[in-house]
């Protein structure tokens, strides 16, 4: 038992952003072993979204590369030298051709010997605007009865800090796939005053079935923000059953749009005045007994971070 | 912002109960503007419970007093004078009759002016073994279209501690309906060492279909260890209009037993052996990244409570 200084921060007051009514599109892509198929299929589906209205778009984890611990170093990219990361690139030239905004799901980076699980942020004029690097690895303990044994540390190194990207389109954290099953990076992101996080994932048929409508639909209402999850789709033949399900969840827990395992270009529409209204309902935030617990977000630097 | 001391704790290992398999009986009970009726009801059903073969018994919010700010006085009685105080008198004679523990949902406590939503603990010897009032009053702010407004804080002081209490069916910590709403409550029995957390419940029509189950399985999966919650059952005639459907969930977040919102009492087995599994199957706890956020409990005094 130690004994800490740390800093005692209200939330954020919630920004009002350019666009507070939008579509988000949802890109479930299935992945392939070739990267430019995979490059080439999301550029495609980034398209579709956007053809339907889609200004803010989410891609799945890992989209670039299969979900394989042995494969992430052959298909990394290096963040610094976009011009020499095909993925990169695609993500940057489409958003500004589109002028979309891009949550790019996630990829294998490589920087300075380390990989890492990394989501790139790219605005309407092609900047990568910020990265997440997955802070939570997923490493299983025992596996139960059925279940394949997985180690994402292995080769791939944890992120260091929570993410919030200012966007058109809100102020925007970011968690991938695994990062989901801790209350506390969502805590963080609606203490910085997000209103939308966004969850690429790639959960197994197992943890999906029980887990992963759940936990968004949680992390929505405990929070009382938007949450929108990309997940790859399922492909039959690999040994890591994907299950899909990619959803966009409102600040009540309600379910606004889903889709099932198969590729899909899900679009779903977004009004931040449904984070007001909740809060003024039910105004939890201001309920919380801060003098009985206390959440800490170490890294956050001011009222406005 | 304030810089605040505060002590930085691991969580507690989980210690092995007396009973480790057991039945939680669960009493979905209507209730009526007669105490004494309330009283007998409750007392008949604690004893259906036990009749199949319940050892830990939990009964719902307000079970002895309808769900109404202005008759919580007059219902209201004192914990430290059980004699006088026929709700808790019947608690502690029928869990010593029955040699059940039993975890008494919630009546209005009166305490030297104040009014207190509260939760008494009857060990199998009669002994009122600990209490837990509400920490998290329900306090609407601007009524969404179709709810009916209420703030229990009009007349309901709002308690100022978490409850553990240890048990011979485990380390049970203890939150009353908005109580659950709160995530912190839940991390600070998850780390004091928990196996189970009971929330006596009385949701409405409207946060009961949405949040209610939802909240519940959260809870257990986020935590990894079992929920029990019990609801008062519906009365089709009263303004606030209940939701019913008491819930067993596993640390897995599978719904062990539930029910409707009629009267009933739930059986359902619980085996505290799927902890340890669920645990070692992904070790979320280790996982945790303190180095970026952390959860304080203000009030924890030592690893062991």
């Amino acid at each position: 038992m130690a004994t800490v200084a740390v800093q005692s921060f209200v939330s954020a007051p919630l920004q009002i952003p350019n666009v507070t009514q939008f579509k988000i599109g949802i890109c479930q892509l299935i992945v392939t072993t070739e990267k430019s198929a995979n490059i080439f299929n999301a550029r495609s589906l980034i398209q579709t979204a956007a053809e339907q209205g889609a200004t803010l778009i989410l891609l799945p984890e890992m989209w670039n590369c299969p979900y394989s611990t042995d494969l992430f170093a052959k298909f990394a990219e290096e963040f610094s030298d976009i011009d020499s990361a095909p993925s990169l690139l695609m993500l940057s030239e489409v958003a500004s051709s589109l002028g979309v905004t891009i949550i790019g799901g996630s990829i294998p980076e490589k920087d300075a010997g380390q990989l890492y699980n990394s989501c790139p942020v790219f605005g309407p004029n092609g900047e990568l605007k910020a990265k997440h690097r997955k802070i939570h690895l997923f490493d299983m303990g025992k596996p139960l009865p059925g279940e394949v044994q997985f180690k994402e540390s292995v080769n791939i190194s944890a992120g260091e800090k929570p993410t919030v990207v200012d966007t058109d389109f809100g102020r925007i954290g970011i968690g991938i796939c695994h990062d989901i099953r801790f209350p506390e990076l969502a805590m963080s992101y609606s203490a910085r005053g997000a209103h939308l996080i966004c969850y690429p994932g790639a959960f197994n048929m197992s943890t999906g079935a029980t887990l992963w409508e759940l936990e968004q639909r949680t992390r929505a209402v405990d929070n009382q923000l938007y949450v929108a999850s990309c997940s790859l789709s399922r492909d039959s033949a690999s040994s890591y059953m994907i299950w899909g399900h990619s959803t966009v969840v409102g600040p009540m827990g309600k379910i606004i749009a889903t889709t099932g395992h198969e590729e899909a270009a899900l679009i779903a529409e977004i009004d931040y005045a449904a984070i007001q209204w909740t809060r003024e309902s039910l105004p939890l935030e201001s309920q919380k007994r801060n003098d009985i617990y206390q959440f800490v977000d170490l890294l956050r630097e001011s009222l406005n971070s």
